[in-house]
């Protein structure tokens, strides 16, 4: 991801011109003898003598940008202001914004949305506080909280550098699924300061996806907020991954002829989307998994000072297989990544059992590139855009908490999940499923829709739901 | 406030009809014999033998909807599912709404609001963190932060009897100023809770508006805020109701040729607002002020054990004044009512030096009611929109928080509260002065832009601005 030229294709340099001293042709071609191609010119200031223009310029490689600033230093009269991307211009001032859903036009307006009037709403939820539910913004809103501890592949940035990707999120949730979701980037890593301004926080929300949050704090974070607060707390690095990766290989399955009971699954990386992905495996009734990471296969023969891997050594490899991932392959049926880019060989693939399944989601580079593999697969997916079968938590996140707060959950159980990985899977339909198509495109509008229809059925079949919507 | 019939003028009623039992104008002529005028009807669903419509009623009084729901109760076949008017309706789901700034519609937009492009704007702040104040949602957002404890005159109601007020200000501050506001409601009314909480989701706020905390709670948590924080945080019931106020009684002082140095001053009511008043007016020039709370006259010779009353007594009161009201009333050029309806009586204005100016703040009900005493003042005002010359918060919390944001502020320091009541003032030109006309409406639009110029101005003099704007 870090490898993407600071200046994509287009930049936009604002120049200032000194115009007794040069004219903008000097600039122009400058800029054309660099390698630029202006496509665009917009004058932001002009005094006597003096000209500030944004000129939008086509680059053909990142260093034609330097050399383009390096050609104006030489010129008298001419001044790059800044340079900027399409990518950081859509990021000026942040990318949402709050809406009051009516004008205050006068003052009938202002008495009904504020004093006098809005005392008789805040005494009605005084008296009934389910009536939050009806009358404030807690029906439709989540919070995206995260401590920016581990973002993206960028790890450890802090909360200032994560606002970009909750604001992201957010954008997300409103335009597929029309939930209002504000960020919230947290100014503490400590696990009892987040679960405190969580908590604290809560009142106005009718949900919180938890973000970025690095292991193995995310799990008891959202441990106990799922048991102290009385709406779905959701983390969606664990459990977004693992609904959509689960819906992949449901259809990965039905492709291959397998049933998940039977089935040989390998998984390599037992960090938070590992342990998640595997939960939910077993929920879904998969009987044969073994976890690998860097100590090897993980056995409860062994003790593991780290609770997570304990937990998982205990409940996989019934077998009590040794080894590492070439031993955990053997004959295996499903590889599954979450770990490192290039660590899965294709002469370990050759010793898969037939019609092998590689789900390689290392980002951004995968543990095996499909180039090097596709021969030799049944189905191939990764976590890239740019290959087909993109597992993208996109699916699964707007869709998940639309279900839940039109039915009002509590909270976000594993009957709901799986219900979300079903109805991710059925968007694809028997004539449509191929090895190059077992999950859908992230814009395909019918997923978010089926996803809030079966996840509001198992949270009123499991009882979690505190409403029942119409459909 | 209490005293609003529940149903205002208009109601909603919605029924439902067993179309098998009943005819939809036997609920019509019940409604009209109560008194209803029904004014329109909506279907909302209808099956073979039931059908569930919405009307809207014109009732003549709020018992007019009692004895409608009454008459349904001796009607088979006809049941009232609810009831609603205008400002409930308003309330449904919440007042403000969460918006891209821009859509995303296809893979390419997705590429850089989110994954993978998203993580250059993000390594960008990592680098430099003053570039959240440009590449995120801070440089425009402020934090409606509210306990729940002392909400309008409704007291300590808690956090989620509390949103629908702080959505409306956040309305407000959208509506008035183009500020992002977002409404934060919290679940604890400790003093270490808040400020933790608070501190925590500071990053992608470049403000914080803290409301409706009761006192002496909300001095520790805004100072030790103001310490802590690099963004502003300003706690409205305090420094705005002192701001306006303080803008009209320039105003009022101007009207009668008084100059604030010699202004005889009566503060009623030492709270949290009379305390933040008097501490304006002392920074404005005001040289004779006296404060009265239930002990009486506040003065240097006793100790008081409520710090605040400790702080007033040392300040004010240079005379030595001992008594009560009466006594504190002798020859006072203003009276400042922030305490409780119907204290101030008609005799101890008489008492007052010529011209007297009559501040009566107390909500609802204010210490006089103007109509028994408009002929014996020169100027007077209320907390009221019914009455001329309302003081009212609305005319600084946008323009004083657009100022602040607009030159990136770290603090809204004494200096840029005292340019606001100025600019507020200012508004007013000498031509439109009149006792019945010393503070703008809030519909003005010269308040905000003034408010912000002269701000900013401020914030820049005092060297607090972190950014100069451009006009």
């Amino acid at each position: 991801m870090r490898d993407q030229p600071l200046d994509g294709k287009t930049v936009i340099l604002r120049i200032e011109l000194d115009t007794k001293q040069t004219l903008f042709g000097t600039a122009a071609t400058a800029i054309e003898s660099a390698g630029g191609d202006i496509i665009a010119i917009d004058v932001i200031q002009t005094s006597r003598d003096r000209t500030v223009r944004d000129l939008t310029v086509k680059v053909r490689e990142a260093e034609t940008t330097n050399k383009i600033a390096k050609a104006f230093e030489s010129l008298p009269g001419i001044r790059l202001v800044n340079v900027s991307d399409r990518t950081f211009l859509l990021h000026l001032g942040g990318k949402i914004t709050i809406q009051p859903k009516t004008p205050i036009q006068n003052r009938d307006d202002l008495s009904r949305v504020y004093t006098p009037e809005v005392a008789r709403v805040c005494t009605a939820i005084h008296e009934d506080p389910s009536k939050a539910f009806t009358l404030t913004i807690k029906r439709n809103c989540v919070a995206v909280v995260s401590d920016g501890s581990a973002v993206l592949g960028l790890g450890n940035i802090g909360p200032f550098a994560a606002m970009p990707v909750m604001e992201g999120k957010a954008m997300l949730f409103k335009q597929f699924a029309d939930v209002d979701a504000f960020p919230i980037c947290l100014d503490t890593q400590d696990t009892e300061g987040i679960i405190a301004a969580v908590k604290a926080i809560a009142p106005g929300f009718g949900g919180i996806n938890l973000e970025d949050i690095s292991s193995p704090r995310c799990f008891e974070i959202e441990q106990r907020l799922r048991e102290e607060l009385d709406i779905p707390v959701f983390h969606d690095d664990q459990h977004g991954t693992a609904v959509v990766l689960y819906a992949a290989l449901l259809n990965a399955l039905k492709l291959t002829d397998r049933r998940i009971e039977d089935a040989r699954i390998v998984i390599c990386g037992i960090g938070a989307a590992g342990t998640a992905c595997t939960k939910m495996l077993l929920a879904g009734g998969a009987r044969h998994v073994i976890g690998v990471d860097r100590e090897g296969i993980l056995t409860r023969d062994k003790h593991y000072p780290n609770g997570m891997w304990q937990w998982y050594a205990e409940h996989t490899n019934e077998e009590r297989l040794y080894g590492g991932l070439t031993e955990a392959l053997q004959n295996a049926d499903v590889f599954i990544g979450l770990s490192a880019g290039g660590i899965l060989k294709r002469d370990y693939i050759l010793t898969m059992a037939e019609q092998p399944i590689v789900f390689a989601m290392a980002n951004p580079e995968p543990e095996i590139r499909p180039e090097e593999a596709e021969d030799i697969v049944a189905v191939f997916a990764t976590g890239r855009s740019d290959y087909p079968n993109q597992i993208n938590n996109v699916l699964c996140f707007p869709g998940i908490f639309r279900g839940a707060l039109d039915c009002r959950a509590s909270v976000i159980n594993e009957e709901m999940k799986l219900a979300a990985a079903e109805a991710i899977a059925a968007v694809i339909s028997a004539d449509e499923l191929s090895p190059l198509y077992i999950v859908p495109s992230v814009f395909n509008q019918r997923v978010v829709e089926e996803v809030r229809r079966r996840v509001v059925q198992a949270a009123i079949q499991s009882g979690v739901a505190r409403r029942q919507p119409r459909e």
